[in-house]
């Protein structure tokens, strides 16, 4: 006997029978547990800080300032997790709306109707909150989920889905809608990513590059993917400097840990004369650290010396790789060589330097004139997000509602046959 | 040194390359690529022919019956491939099309713009049509192709991808817009499903189960899957006798081995004794096999008892396995326990029976008074087809030119930044 096994199947056969009620819930229910959670998220916020507390004292004096911002609540950050579930109940149900509707020559009617994925298994790492935002999307779109969050916030995450699972109860909607694997185990993961495949639809990974990867390694069933962001900033001779300024500025450093931050700042050598030393000092000036090719290097004594590493590099902290390119068509070349397909700006005011970058760079996101750290389902106003896909199957960018889901085809007839 | 590896490695870089440009041809230039290898099959039918000789002769004599019809060519059926490339014209080209478009408050406006996926790998089996039909479907949806058929079809399909190689060179598109392995070693399909993730972004299985579930179990990119079609077909109370027999004699007889033909037949108690033996005698009479439980047994004495392995069986032959049901909940029940999802059919007066049939039938396509044998991207309207999609991710049913395709987020700005 196998116990994690047993109970990850005993929790797919309850998230597959959930899942065929809650494809047919009334918009209605679904918001009012939405609702209802949202106020239980508010009435229990002194026990979810007190679960909170318990988690950062086992974590102990080890854990490192990053992982105590990632994992630590306060009565704001419940209050936005409240709201978010509010907001997502403000939004259009997607379920049943009607993508495509025509008629055939023989008098068929065929429509496509959206439709929930089924089952969605999320994988996260310390950010409790995931709990909440991750369970609501998945309601709204119709689909039961299994969360399965970080050891460390464990304690969090099982206050917070209290609060998901007395949404349910009010609305009268099946507790497995929402479930929360409750052992720390880490076969558990490898359960959903493997031995689940008539039970989960799809995984959605939610964390740092380890995660991600032993996803993608290990996962038999579809995976809704969000990989690094090694986003660009490509300034074209064509930009003002004031505007090429508050826009590197703003992409590397409003924050730098979000997957939308930039990390490489590429110069058109047409405008290095006039906007590369300006550029490379700002960015010094606001505690970014630099590193760069030759020209950047001698732009500024306090600019390091960049290897070809940095370009691949996520750096998620202050720091920026500077290089100078020839022209637009090598900045075109240098994010084809080092990105991932995240997001890419170009700033210029050349209408036609702007067209080609964006037509021509594979990114899920191009921008031009606008700072990277837009690549954001709220910031696109799709409402919430479970994150950015850079991969090209299903979702690609922010994953919202509509993202979840999936269509089939009705076909009414009058007795048609086929000849 | 591995041959085999090296040559997919070697073709994955080219198609990657070809893929770049083919993604931003014009829509004539890949139309004028599709009508020249159109009117290439016409001019070289004879050397296709040969070829095609050529193939079934070394197959030699104990070639099945249904493994000669599909690896067979003839004169009507190199038309009807040139029909297909020159059908395949005269669709819109998808990329490029602006599929949404919305404002930001603070004034940048996001376009959501169709582009093609990037580098599709086709494994398929006998059929040599395959290798104009993928390789068509493929270009017109801006996507390279790796190409990958039967050795039993080898010279067949090399005549016709000789011929998709003439259309692009008088296109002037990549040759490596429409590669062909070159080698019969089972080791390409290997490569191309596990050591080519940089190179393929999608793989697309054309054949039997076996192919399909080695293409599932190997993997490491994602799969447009065709998987098994076990269609049924409903007959409600509500249905008319004569109408149920036109349906059913059509879904299942038309065409016994294509994945819409209808393997089970279920029908509601509440007119089994006006439905049942008619229904079964007619299906007898028209050369079908009958295997049903003890309801339908006793309606003819030619039934053959059905055993629970039956009401799983695609047969892809002249075979239906028939049940009597409770009521259409146990009719439901029936296909979410044994269906797969592919397509499936109500006939009935009722019209709140067939829209209950319709909502709760989780199947890519369900139909209500039409046959099963609609399940076809041609028959949808959608043009020519490379399968029908049993999974929910990505595309869901007829796969056909747009659901080969992605989408990028292109933000135009004024120098926004984030708060």
């Amino acid at each position: 006997m196998n116990g994690v096994a047993d109970l990850m199947q005993s929790m797919g056969r309850s998230a597959r029978s959930a899942a065929r009620v809650l494809a047919f819930a009334s918009a209605v229910d679904k918001d009012r547990a939405l609702l209802a959670a949202a106020a239980a998220l508010r009435s229990c916020a002194s026990k979810i800080l007190a679960a909170n507390q318990a988690d950062i004292r086992e974590a102990g004096t080890g854990l490192s300032g990053a992982l105590l911002d990632r994992l630590q609540l306060n009565e704001v950050r419940i209050e936005t997790m409240a709201r978010g579930l509010e907001d997502i109940a403000q939004m259009r149900d997607p379920i049943g709306v009607r993508l495509a509707e025509w008629s055939r020559p023989n008098g068929m009617v065929i429509q496509r109707i959206c439709v929930p994925l089924g089952v969605i298994g999320i994988v996260y790492e310390s950010r409790p909150n995931v709990t909440a935002d991750a369970g609501a999307l998945c309601l709204k779109s119709g689909n039961a989920v299994i969360l399965r969050g970080g050891s460390e916030s464990a304690r969090s995450s099982a206050a917070i889905h209290a609060c998901l699972q007395e949404g349910l109860v009010v609305a009268g909607l099946p507790p497995a809608c929402i479930q929360l694997v409750p052992t720390a185990d880490r076969a558990a993961v490898g359960h959903m990513l493997a031995d689940m495949t008539g039970f989960i639809d799809v995984i959605v990974p939610r964390g740092g590059k380890s995660l991600i990867s032993r996803v993608q390694k290990e996962a038999r069933v579809p995976v809704i993917g969000h990989l690094e962001g090694v986003c660009h900033v490509f300034i074209d001779r064509g930009a003002q400097l004031k505007m090429a300024k508050r826009i590197v500025v703003n992409a590397k450093m409003r924050r730098t840990g979000v997957c939308g931050a930039a990390e490489t700042l590429l110069i058109d050598r047409g405008c290095a004369a006039t906007h590369l030393a300006p550029l490379v000092k700002t960015l010094l000036e606001v505690g970014c650290e630099v590193r760069g090719d030759e020209a950047a290097a001698a732009a500024d004594a306090r600019v390091k010396a960049a290897s070809e590493q940095d370009w691949y590099c996520e750096y998620l902290d202050a720091i920026i790789a500077v290089r100078v390119v020839d022209d637009i068509a090598a900045a075109i070349a240098h994010v084809a060589r080092y990105g991932s397909q995240h997001t890419e700006c170009i700033v210029t005011d050349d209408a036609a330097a702007a067209e080609r970058f964006l037509k021509e760079v594979d990114s899920a996101i191009v921008l031009h004139n606008a700072s990277t750290q837009f690549a954001d389902g709220g910031q696109f106003g799709m409402g919430a997000e479970i994150g950015i896909s850079t991969a090209k199957f299903h979702a690609r960018g922010p994953v919202g509602v509509e993202q979840l889901t999936s269509y089939k085809y009705v076909v009414r007839g009058s007795g048609q046959v086929r000849d």
